[in-house]
């Protein structure tokens, strides 16, 4: 046991991030029963407006909350999971030394940690015999759970605020978005959301093994979502930092994140980060599999990966990336790219059958996966183990063999009602994105299409987010569900903290500029928001309602360093003598007389004789 | 008379980045004439492989090169513009103390430095009476001019390297690019530049004033160029910066410079930047001409503005922005905006129009400029003073309003011969981007489209070059010709050194991802050769062939900092022991194997018995 007074000391050395962003407050809208509470930002203006926004960033942000990462987060949905009574607790798989690697580290440290991480374990749950417990059966039967309650309420938001600027997307076209083929309605209910999960055109990533997660939905009729990848590695990292990424991506914005971890510790660092997520936790459970034969791709079984399996479901992982598409027949097909494979289990994949000249054992295992999955609601991310590496590769005859494989296994995965979603390249050029979403609409049955970028040119080393945020917005457009960040550092070296946050915002911009253009209702709200605040010079509303309020607000302060500035009736740019926007406010107020007298000329002459002065005069201060 | 011993020292003063950009060195391509001499950037790579590519950085990456601030650069087009025998030298217009604007600095400093710059000073040319300078008066008369050579070898670069790469384009239609109504030649003839000036679909800016300038083109059927915007101001930058300011952005990929200085020695800060810019430089005239009437819209006059016109021309400015699609009529139309007005040329002009109830003098006096501008051949950027200042003001009747009027300016432009390209938004979601191509091209008549980004949403203070760059990409695909960047100081604060750099990088990237989706000839081969090396595992090469090679380096130092990990067979992503492109290389070496040998289940059977390690055993190291 660890004395309490001890819990204040490690949370420090773990140097969670616990400020609220700047001038906001956590509040909650709460849904059907007490204990259905949606998160939201309210973010509050200097001219006493009220801005309420979407907020990944759970319980961190919520300076009332009694965070001790020992202790993991509470339980969310607890209570509705165990309510529907279709569950069972059981003593589950055994821990196996095997599960941190082959080579795990010794020492008094890590197994303290280790210890600690055992007893953050809940004691597992999973279906009863013959029971399904997905959100996709529970809706394709016509339940409403919580959970999809929960998603209707967040995806709304509070539209009270937004009225005023959705008010003239009313009167004009222009304004409205062009959806390109997905049908969002003005307000999501949670029939609605239902309805997406049951015909699969959504998913709700929840593994009943998470309660800590605060229910979100995947799928093109929902706000444009991102994905951030984080994970220790064999050069850098330790299980510390791993945490601290997790709530510093939620933070900035990340929906969804990625456990890639490949080195040792994996098992003990996922226990950490599970319990410690309000946001679901995806992994590659083939990288973990690979790590338990010594990196020997051809030594993997179906057995060695069915027990990751189960071991990451009793966890509480709520997606598997399951490369299921690299067929034995496909692989030849990459011989003549430039960059052959790159994805990792893709390539992991493609050795194992190459090496015994057989068909895929995640393939010919397809029906025994979906098994698992729906005993515990893990949902299906199927890999596109055959993206390509390079522009020049793009759109080849392996890629989309691979991704119409990934269609007939969405049709298998929702026979055993499994919530799916497929992964998308990588490297497109802008020609040939539509190309992509096109084939994956037509061969996925509008299963949720979750791309990484995808990047538009290659020679961008050190800007690839920049690179890839292009042609994620472009396909968040068309219909893209969910885009996988890319950092600056991609294609480099691990991203560091900062590399997480560049590559969330670039992604967020991506994600938002989507959703504006599809007409998301109420996307546009919070633009027009900001817009407005920088029309009126309030300059502090303008920082806190962008993206990252400190670096707004630190740029603008090198420039213009003096406190008085941000009250200043010109910007930054021009100075106090040449400003258009006072400009132009100015202009206003004269047209609009103007408008109401019919004397133009002799307003003219009026206005001339009175001074006109276009600036504060301040030399005469 | 400046002793030489001083000069080095100035130059350091200065700080003007001279070294090559790693492993590269310059060469020219010689055209008809000796004096024809187009620089490349080669980059030498490990395998010995050279690639050629695209320079803008003139001769101070060219460590030849005696470069003296004081002095200015060499003239590469006097001897062509002198044996046209069209132009004269004259007295030049009187410098006037307005001209440095009514606050001008006082002291020794300035006074020193400001006759520096009268000294940089060239004795002025113009037209002789009755004659016509201009590139397009050239080309409709079916004259092929060395600046119109020389564009056409520029464009071309050496493809004798990009032949490997562009082979598979051949083959494969999905290489090819989407032209989306470009028509780019497979080879750039001096024919074929002199078609595209004359129809008015391209433009070279080059003032007759303007000598040290190398030549470029503007134009939907050439590459996309970015513009870099330049400038001092009241409240911070000095002259020494602006220099410094012009080689580091003409170093990262600047193809135009904009000197867009608005404060005081704005006069002086031009002379400095024009006599050692070896690329055009544009400027807003009308900002000058603000500053002589000490800032007081109202107050402006054509005869004011007229002799800021000449005083510019004289100095070598090779285009000016000119608002005069700000008409009196369409001023009422911007008054139900969110964000009004928001060019500051705009503004002005929309200013002195309400207080005078006058028609613009632009507008009414369009010819007169255009007879200045032929007499030096400048080029009109025609403002978009109406330009959207947030997403909800865009392709409103405002805009379009101004559009068409510039489309009809650039008809009296054209009967006068002036090159002519059209200003373009600003703010506009991704979906109403195609609009504003569409419009442009029909109303326009084909003249080059500049446009400024366009942001694609309004939430991304601190980052507006990544949600512009966005917009930027797409409507370069579409059509645009020169994308003007933005920093991530915008709406915020003066862009220093390292914003200049990011708003360069973010914008070469667009244009580069234009470039590749239109399908221009060889844009894509720079990509294959960088991914090549990526999949060769040569990690220098991947920097040195990037937009950002020191970047990119250190990128990759930060998580492998030993020298040794530069030609390590593994990515610093994944570690030594798990690399997917180690595992492609492997798989693919096996498959090209097993294609050559029917028995692949012996083959199988071989493989396993020899071991078939997958990775290298750093452990028995």
């Amino acid at each position: 046991m660890n004395a309490p007074h001890d819990l204040p000391d490690l949370a420090r050395r773990l140097g969670l991030t616990r400020e609220p962003l700047p001038a906001s407050s956590k509040s909650y809208l709460t849904g059907s029963r007490p204990d259905l509470r949606v998160p939201q930002r309210d973010i509050r203006l200097t001219n006493g407006e009220l801005v309420s926004v979407y907020d990944t960033s759970g319980p961190y942000t919520d300076p009332t909350a009694d965070i001790d990462v020992k202790r993991g987060l509470p339980s969310v949905r607890g209570a509705w999971i165990e309510e529907r009574g279709d569950t069972e607790s059981y003593a589950g798989r055994e821990r196996q030394a095997i599960d941190d690697g082959g080579k795990a580290r010794d020492g008094e440290r890590i197994e303290a940690l280790r210890a600690q991480a055992a007893a953050l374990q809940r004691t597992p749950r999973r279906a009863r015999a013959g029971a399904n417990v997905t959100q996709m059966h529970y809706a394709r039967r016509g339940i409403v759970t919580p959970e999809m309650e929960y998603v209707a309420l967040r995806e709304n938001g509070r539209r009270e605020w937004m009225a005023e600027y959705l008010a003239d997307a009313g009167r004009e076209q222009r304004l409205r978005g062009d959806a390109r083929g997905a049908r969002i309605p003005e307000i999501i209910t949670p029939e609605f959301v239902r309805d997406e999960v049951a015909r699969g055109r959504a998913i709700i990533p929840c593994n009943i093994n998470h309660p800590e997660v605060e229910p979100m939905a995947i799928g093109r009729n929902f706000r444009v979502k991102i994905n951030a990848n984080i994970g220790n590695s064999a050069v850098t990292s330790s299980i510390e930092e791993e945490v601290e990424k997790l709530v510093w991506a939620i933070r900035w914005g990340a929906d969804n994140v990625m456990d890639l971890s490949t080195g040792r510790d994996i098992h003990t660092t996922r226990d950490w980060i599970l319990r410690n997520s309000p946001v679901p936790i995806g992994t590659v459970p083939i990288y973990q599999a690979l790590e338990k034969v010594g990196g020997i791709a051809e030594d993997l079984t179906w057995e060695i990966f069915r027990d990751t399996l189960v071991e990451q479901a009793e966890q509480g992982v709520d997606y598997f990336t399951i490369h299921a598409g690299v067929r034995l027949p496909f692989v030849p097909l990459t011989a003549n790219r430039r960059t052959g494979i790159v994805s990792r289990g893709g390539s992991i994949m493609a050795k194992w059958c190459i090496a015994h000249h057989r068909e895929s054992f995640l393939y010919e295992h397809f029906e025994e996966i979906c098994e698992i999955m729906k005993a515990y609601d893990v949902a299906f991310s199927l890999g596109d183990g055959l993206r390509p590496g390079c522009a020049s590769d793009a759109n080849d005859e392996a890629q989309f063999a691979e991704l119409r494989t990934l269609g007939e296994l969405t049709q298998i995965a929702w026979k055993h009602d499994v919530q799916t979603m497929i992964e998308g390249p990588g490297h497109v050029p802008m020609h040939m994105i539509q190309a992509n979403m096109d084939e994956q609409l037509k061969h996925c049955h509008e299963a949720p299409f979750y791309t990484l970028g995808p990047l538009t040119i290659d020679i961008a080393p050190g800007y690839d987010h920049i690179a890839s945020a292009i042609g994620a917005a472009m396909i968040g457009w068309m219909g893209t569900a969910m885009l996988c960040y890319v950092t600056p550092k991609e294609h480099l070296g691990l991203p560091d903290r900062d590399d997480v946050k560049q590559g969330i915002i670039a992604y967020k911009i991506a994600a938002h500029a989507a959703d504006v253009a599809k007409g998301h209702p109420g996307a546009r709200a919070r633009d027009d928001a900001l817009s407005k605040a920088r029309f009126e010079f309030r300059w502090t509303d303008q920082f806190n309602l962008g993206l990252d309020p400190e670096t707004a607000r630190d740029f603008h302060d090198e420039t213009l360093p003096k406190d008085s500035s941000k009250v200043a009736h010109f910007c930054s740019m021009c100075g106090p003598k040449f400003c258009s926007m006072k400009i132009t406010q100015e202009v206003r107020d004269y047209a609009a007389q103007q408008a109401a007298d019919a004397g133009m000329a002799q307003k003219s002459a009026e206005f001339k004789a009175a001074g006109g002065e276009l600036y504060i005069p301040i030399s005469k201060g």
